[in-house]
């Protein structure tokens, strides 16, 4: 039951001039499902990535970083699987990453470091490689601009909802258009990087200038989500340019540029946002804000102590002003020196709690009309300093569990 | 459904010599329910205790310290109630708590600074100090040295089992006995401390050895659980010696000592073990050593990292062998330069993972004998230095989100 979120509408998706998509059916964990998507770009695409920190990273990762690293960011096709994560796989796992890129290359007449690939499912199971590259004949001949719909829910794990936005502009410099795709709904919690998204832009932007945008955007975006707190073996975001577009960047002084950083990072935002909407189990859309950190480490350590805290998420879920657990989140955050008669926190617009307790003005009925909303802003102000963060996260649910505990069946 | 924990029988429960236990119904939260204990210790005893790290830490817990702190170490008394835990409620909360000790000093004719108050429950919510006050005057009344059993049952909130333990030991100076009970079953993360938890024996030991053994005996047990990450703002672990029995001890070379501080180290690790199998929603009871590790932290981040995954511990509630989510956690632990081709797992007996992968002989069918068990041992070795911890934990089921969703209805 996702919160706020329909599938995209596929006319809504901007095609981007210079990519191409196709779609098939690999049959890696079920039959008769469209788990494989591979992505054409154009010869003059720039490309790129942020990537998992998760040290048991996936092999497909490991080739991504390979591969971005040899070409100094130039991409021309990339391959996605579901239902098997290659991640855990060892040496094996990395030999059948590798092969399915020079199997994808050949068939485009392309070079092999080009090409990247992306695994997303179980992990610690031997990636079925043949059945992998059995589909990639019909995914290429798939391959059409308009597919971004079809990729969106190729991509699909226990996501509910396909996840894709766009964006157009004009700029003095002529018009652009970003279009991206993205996929999770549980181990989500990226650092310094994302689950599995793909973000593409008709305009001509050199490599560096993409490598600064894409890790900005993450920050911005899959960086500040948050679903069960679990930072996954694959997240993946790739930024794409094809320059098959008006639009042709020198660097982010260019003319246009500042338009179209704007357009990839709400693309990105609402990417991520999706993710959240669509948490496993997820009810509600929670929005945390903290302000007034010694520093940009103490907001985000409060942040993410609320939004882990399996009794602030139960309590969401069931629209019960419990709000007592979020001083106790606060106070476990590992904040040595906080001083709790500065801290202040408001549940949308009611002030709950002040000088170390309740807010003298907070009733009950108040809390609980918020409680009971789809969308809720939990907002901290830790009385430190001036920096401040966002993360947004979803409750935890019966769902939640039924979906973990069946996920393999 | 506890995990192979059953209510302690009062006959196996050894009263100690200088200890005296009532209980009383103050109508805290509900009506009609045993929620206040009052403990009398003998003029000569000495007490330790260590208690939570959250910055919100209750009222109580501010008071407990600053009592033990006035008189280095001496008590006569202590009173708990459950239903509320005076935890976020600002001055006036402190100003309930020291009216609390200042009522029953007076009762029992003892210094307040003798006297310390502990509290659970619902955060965020005033004291009904006047209710707790009335009832300490039948509590006293209540009073006798083998009301252990009942003591267990007063102080319980949402555990289902009453949790107790007893040692008893002959030395060459003399016999002891060592008795404690404790309660908890969620927000369940003690960091340095414990939920709440009252041990006493009845041999004389110095104030600065008790708060030694104390700190240590914390760490080998109440530190090493977690139910579900959270620290609460009302951990408190107090040790007390009457010193109305035979042994009596100088310093830690005294003979007995190392005798008492085993007895003390078991009746504490068997009363934290007892909160994990009670542990909210708890199907199984499920232990996890680190070895190898280059440093005490690394050991403890990979533990709780794996302690903390609600996708392992969903997993482990399904029996699911999905144990790719372990090494996803091991990976995500924060250990930098981990080198993921020298960690190994094991479930119980079986090689799970070893070279980065699937171990070679690892077959399902044993994963899910182990995955069936009530009781699992999750081994992981790190392949980096000579360091080691072990944590104890449970699994997630469907009643942890009841439970926790419905807690104040």
């Amino acid at each position: 039951m996702p919160v706020n979120l329909i599938a995209p509408d596929a006319s809504a998706l901007a095609p981007i001039a210079g990519v191409e998509l196709g779609v098939a059916q690999a049959g890696i964990r079920k039959a008769g499902r469209t788990d494989t998507l591979v992505m054409r770009f154009a010869p003059d695409t720039t490309a790129a990535g942020v990537f998992t920190r998760n040290r048991f990273c996936a092999a497909p990762v490991r080739v991504c970083r390979e591969h971005l690293a040899a070409t100094g960011g130039r991409l021309r096709a990339l391959v996605v699987n579901t239902g098997n994560a290659n991640a855990g796989t060892g040496a094996r796992g990395l030999a059948d990453a590798r092969r399915t890129c020079e199997r994808l290359a050949a068939e485009l007449g392309v070079d092999v470091a080009e090409v990247l690939p992306f695994s997303t499912g179980v992990i610690l199971e031997p990636l079925p490689v043949e059945r992998l590259e059995a589909a990639l004949v019909p995914a290429i001949a798939n391959l059409a601009p308009d597919n971004w719909a079809r990729a969106a829910e190729a991509i699909m794990t226990t996501d509910t909802v396909p996840k894709a936005a766009s964006r157009t502009g004009r700029t003095e410099a002529g018009g652009f258009a970003v279009t991206g795709i993205s996929k999770g709904a549980g181990m989500i919690r990226p650092n310094m990087a994302t689950m599995l998204g793909f973000i593409a832009t008709d305009a001509a932007v050199p490599p560096a200038l993409l490598a600064k945008w894409v890790r900005e955007a993450a920050d911005a975006s899959f960086n500040r989500i948050t679903v069960d707190g679990d930072t996954s073996t694959n997240d993946s975001l790739v930024l794409a340019a094809t320059g098959a577009g008006e639009l042709v960047l020198a660097d982010e002084s260019s003319p246009g540029a500042g338009e179209l950083r704007d357009a990839i990072f709400e693309v990105a935002t609402t990417l991520a946002q999706a993710i959240v909407r669509d948490g496993e189990g997820a009810t509600k859309f929670i929005t945390i804000q903290v302000e007034g950190a010694g520093h940009a480490d103490e907001a985000a350590a409060v942040a993410y102590a609320i939004a882990h805290s399996p009794l602030v998420k139960t309590a969401f879920f069931a629209s019960d002003p419990n709000l007592g657990r979020l001083l106790c989140a606060i106070g476990y955050a590992g904040i040595e020196d906080l001083d709790v008669e500065r801290v202040d926190v408001w549940l949308d617009d009611v002030h709950v709690a002040t000088a170390g307790g309740v807010h003298p003005a907070y009733r009950e009925a108040d809390g609980q009309r918020v409680m009971k909303q789809a969308e809720i802003t939990i907002r901290v102000a830790l009385g430190r300093g001036g920096f401040s963060t966002t993360v947004w996260t979803c409750d935890l649910s019966h769902d939640y569990v039924s979906i973990n505990a069946d996920y393999r069946s």
